[in-house]
C-alpha cells in the first residue's frame, strides 16, 4: 500500500508534476458532470500522455488500493465518468490523448487514440474523402474513449449502427496495467473470443480503452432532407416502412417530433426557427436521405413516396429542404428540443427503446398512464423512430412547483421503464446506466444476465480498481486506502 | 457422479427414448467433420426438442462430469462440432429445434432457432419480401447455432457484415442449465455488458446458442454481375476502391480467383463452365453490385467504372452478366474452384484475413516463401478481396506423391499464417480455431488476449462442460467421470 502523498508523487513521476492536478480549481471541470447533477470529489485528476503511461497510472493506483476513473469529455448523461464524494477515487483524464494514428482511405478505416474528439475524427476521416458516421449533439466535446464506453448512438444510426457497429479494434489498458493490443482494422478475424466487445458499453468498468480503429464510408453526394406533417406514430411507423422500400438503406435519419416538442422550440425566438409546415398537426417526422453515388439521385423517389403517403391519408403535408441551409434548419428545431425543455424549467427525461411496430403502443400506453398519475404533465416526444429509440421526456403541468415535481421522479420513471420493459423494450437505449440508471437497471435485467455481468467484470477486474459502483454496485469495497 | 448407464436413462427421459442415439449406425454422421477429417466416438448423440430439455441435458451431463459437444449441421472446418477419440463426450445436436419464431418485416427482424438451416432463414425471410443476407456454399445444411458459434461469413460479407453484425438476440443455455434470454431484436440497448457477443464465435465453448434474431434487410431488386481480366491484385485492390467510389456499399461481392484456381475448375467440364472472358489472363475478379430501390439502376455507374478501368490500363476485359443465367455461370465457377482442387488430389488450405491494401503484398511475400520452399507448387488463391479475406490453398507440384506433400503441411502453414501475421492480419478469417488451428492460434494470438478468454472461459464455463480442448486447450480434464 501506497500513502496518499508517495501516491500522487509516484503519479507525478509517470506523468508529470503538471499533470497530476489537486487544486479545487483546476479540477473542477473533471468532477462535475456537464449538467452538474453529480458533484464529486477526487483524490486527484491524472492527464497521461499515452498508453505506457497510462498502464503505469493503472498499477500505481491498483498497487495502492485506489479506485480509477476513467474520463474522456466528460459529456455522459448518467454519472458514469465522474468521481464520486469520497474523495478516495483518482479521474484518469484521457483528454491529451489525441494523436491521429492513421486513416487509410483503401482500408475504410481509421485509428486513433482515445481522447480525440468525435468532431476530430470526422475531420480526419473527411480530409481524406470518407465519412466518420458516428454524429452526435456533442461531437465537439465527446471523445473516442467515451462513445466506445457508452456505445454512443447518435442521429445516423439507422444507416450505419451504434458505435459498436462502427468498432474495428481497440487498445486498452487492463486492471493490471497489461495492454491488449486488439487494435486491428480486420473486417474478419475469427480466432477467439470477440474481446473488444466487452469494453464497449462497459462504461469504464472493465479497462481504459487507450485507442481505437473504426470503419469508414463513402461520403453522401446528394442528401434529400424532408419533414412530414402526420397524425400520430403509427403513420410514422408507416411512412419508414414505405421510404424503407422505395430507398433502401439510403435513410440515414428518421426523427419523430411530437407537438409539445415542437411548440417549447417554437415558443423561444431560438435562431429564428420556424415551423416548415405551418402550424396545427400533432406529430412531424424529420428524415434524411442520403446518397453516396454521383451518378444516381434519390430525390425522385423520396417525393413519390411522399407523394403517396399524402394520398393514402399518413401525412397531411410535407416539405423537402429546398437548400442545405434549409435542411439545417429543419435539423435546428430538432436539435433545440433539449435546450428548449430546459428553458421550460426542471424536466424528467428517459432514453428507451422498443420494436419499431410497438413505438405507438408504447407512446399511447406511457402517455396514458402518465396523464393519469399527474394531470396536466406536459409529454415531450421526440426522438430515433428508425431505431425504435425515443427520448420520452416529461415537464411539470402548469402551475406545479419545481420540487413537488422532481419529487415524483422516481415515481413516473418506474411508469415509463415498466412500459418499456413490458414491450421487450430497454430502459436505456444509448446513453448507458452510470449510476444515474443503477437502480433501474437492476430491476429491470434479467438476473441470469446480471450473473454473468458480474462474473465478467469479476474475471477483468477482479479488484474493482475501474469505476466501482458504475453499472453493476460494488463487488466489495477496496480496503487498502 | 452418474454412471454411464443411469445417465443414458436420465437424458431418455428428457428428450424420448428415440433421440439417444448410441448404435455405430445411427450416430455416424454426427461423430465424424463432413471431410472426414475428425472421426470420433461418441458415448451418445442426444437430440433435444426444445430449449427447456436443452437445459436439462446441461444440467444431467454437467452432473456427471460429462463433456458436451454441441453440433449444429456439422458443416464446419476446423473439427471444432464433433467429438473427441476419448469416448466420453456427448454431442448435443440441435438438429430438430426448427421453429421459426417470428419474422416480423416492419421490426426487419426475424428470430427462429438455432437449427434451423441458413436456407430457412433466406426462405422465411424472402416470404415476407425482406432479404437474410447470410450466404454460403453450406447454406443448405449449416444452422443459425453453428453459424453464430463459427461466426461465419460468406459471400456478402463486404455489404451486410458476417454473422456478428446481423445478430440481434441470443437465446443461450449456460453450463449450470440457466437459460440466458438475451433475444432481443432491439437495435439500441446499451445496459451493461453486450453478452450475446461472447457466444458468437465461441464455437460452443460457453454455452448452447438455443435461438436467435437477426436483422432484415430490403431485397436487391438490380443486380450487376461483372467478371474482370486483371494484371495482378493491386489492380484487383485498386479496382475496388473506384467501384466504392462510384457505387457506395452497393458492393454485395468482390472475389477475387488467380489463374490456377481458374485452370482447375476449367480443366474439369463441370456442368460445362467456360472462362467469359477468353484465356490468358493472369487474374479475375468477379463482383457483385446490388440495389434494393425500384427506381434506381446502378447499372450505367458500373458500366463507367469498367470503362475507366480499361481506359486506365487496370483491367485488360471486362463483362457483364446479361441475365441472371449468366450471372450464375459466372458464379459457378468461383463457387467450383474447391471442388476442382479437390480432383487435383490433397490440398492445403488457408483462410487468412489481412488489411485490404496489404493483399497484394500478402500474395506476393506467401507466393514467394512457398515457391522457395517447395519448387512447383500450385497456388490457388481465391477469396473475399472485399473483406481482405483470402482462401490461399495450395496444390502439389507435378509428380510429388500425395504423402510426401502432406507431410510438409506444417511447414506451408507456418509459413502462410507467419506472412498474414506478419502483415497485422488473421490466421483465421471466417472458419474459426476448433481443433485444427488451435496450435498456430496458441502462437499467434497475443499472450493478454489468450489470457482473457482463459479468464472468460473459466467465469463461464468453469468446470470445462462445453466441448473442451477447442478454441483453448483443456484448463484441466474432467475428472469425475
Amino acid at each position: 500500500m501506497t500513502d496518499h502523498p508517495s501516491l500522487l508523487a509516484a503519479l507525478a513521476a509517470v506523468v508529470g508534476d503538471a499533470h497530476v492536478l489537486t487544486a479545487p480549481d483546476d479540477i473542477a471541470p473533471y468532477v462535475a458532470d456537464w449538467r452538474g447533477h453529480y458533484p464529486g470529489i477526487a483524490r486527484a485528476v491524472v492527464r497521461p500522455a499515452n498508453t505506457a503511461q497510462v498502464s503505469e497510472v493503472v498499477r500505481l493506483c491498483a498497487a495502492a488500493g485506489v479506485p480509477l476513473v476513467p474520463q474522456g469529455g466528460n459529456t455522459g448523461l448518467v454519472g458514469g465518468s465522474t468521481p464520486d464524494d469520497s474523495g478516495r477515487e483518482v479521474v484518469v483524464s484521457l483528454g491529451r490523448m489525441t494523436a491521429l494514428r492513421r486513416v487509410d482511405p483503401l482500408d475504410n478505416s481509421i485509428m486513433l487514440e482515445a481522447g480525440c474528439t468525435v468532431l476530430a475524427a470526422q475531420e480526419a476521416a473527411r480530409a481524406c474523402g470518407k465519412l466518420f458516421p458516428l454524429s452526435l449533439a456533442s461531437e465537439g466535446s465527446a471523445t473516442i474513449g467515451g462513445v466506445l464506453s457508452t456505445n454512443a448512438g447518435g442521429e445516423q444510426v439507422l444507416r450505419y449502427g451504434n458505435t459498436r457497429e462502427l468498432a474495428l479494434g481497440l487498445e486498452v489498458v487492463l486492471a493490471d496495467g497489461r495492454v491488449l493490443d486488439a487494435l486491428t482494422t480486420l473486417r474478419k478475424d475469427n480466432t477467439g473470443y470477440d474481446l473488444k466487445q466487452l469494453f464497449i458499453s462497459a462504461e469504464g468498468t472493465l479497462g481504459i480503452v487507450t485507442a481505437a480503429a473504426f470503419k469508414l464510408y463513402a461520403l453522401p453526394r446528394h442528401t434529400v432532407t424532408g419533414w412530414v406533417a402526420l397524425s400520430g406514430p403509427q403513420a410514422a411507423v408507416d411512412l419508414l416502412a414505405m421510404l424503407t422500400d422505395a430507398v433502401g438503406e439510403r435513410i440515414t435519419a428518421f426523427e419523430l417530433l411530437g407537438r409539445e416538442a415542437l411548440d417549447q422550440v417554437l415558443a423561444h425566438p431560438l435562431d429564428g426557427m420556424r415551423d416548415p409546415l405551418g402550424s396545427g398537426y400533432p406529430w412531424a417526422v424529420l428524415f434524411d436521405v442520403s446518397e453516396t453515388s454521383a451518378r444516381l439521385d434519390p430525390s425522385e423517389a423520396v417525393e413519390e413516396v411522399l407523394a403517396e403517403a399524402l394520398e393514402r391519408g399518413l401525412a397531411s403535408d410535407a416539405a423537402l429542404a429546398a437548400s442545405g441551409r434549409q435542411a439545417q434548419e429543419f435539423w435546428s428545431l430538432r436539435e433545440h428540443v433539449p435546450e428548449a425543455q430546459r428553458l421550460q424549467g426542471p424536466s424528467l427525461k428517459h432514453d428507451i427503446s422498443v420494436p419499431i411496430a410497438s413505438i405507438p403502443a408504447f407512446i399511447e400506453a406511457a402517455d396514458t398512464a402518465l396523464r393519469r398519475a399527474m394531470p396536466g404533465i406536459r409529454i415531450v416526444c421526440f426522438g430515433h423512430v428508425g431505431d425504435g429509440n425515443l427520448h420520452y421526456n416529461q415537464s411539470k403541468p402548469a402551475g406545479m412547483d419545481d420540487a413537488s415535481f422532481r419529487a415524483r421522479a422516481p415515481e413516473i420513471h418506474d411508469i415509463v421503464h415498466g412500459i418499456a420493459a413490458g414491450l421487450h423494450g430497454s430502459i436505456s437505449a444509448e446513453h448507458g446506466i452510470g449510476r444515474l440508471k443503477q437502480d433501474a437497471f437492476m430491476r429491470h435485467k434479467a438476473p441470469v444476465a446480471l450473473d454473468l455481468m458480474v462474473r465478467v467484470k469479476a474475471a477483468f477486474d477482479p479488484d474493482g480498481v475501474f469505476n466501482p459502483g458504475r453499472v453493476l454496485p460494488p463487488a466489495r469495497p477496496l480496503s487498502r486506502s
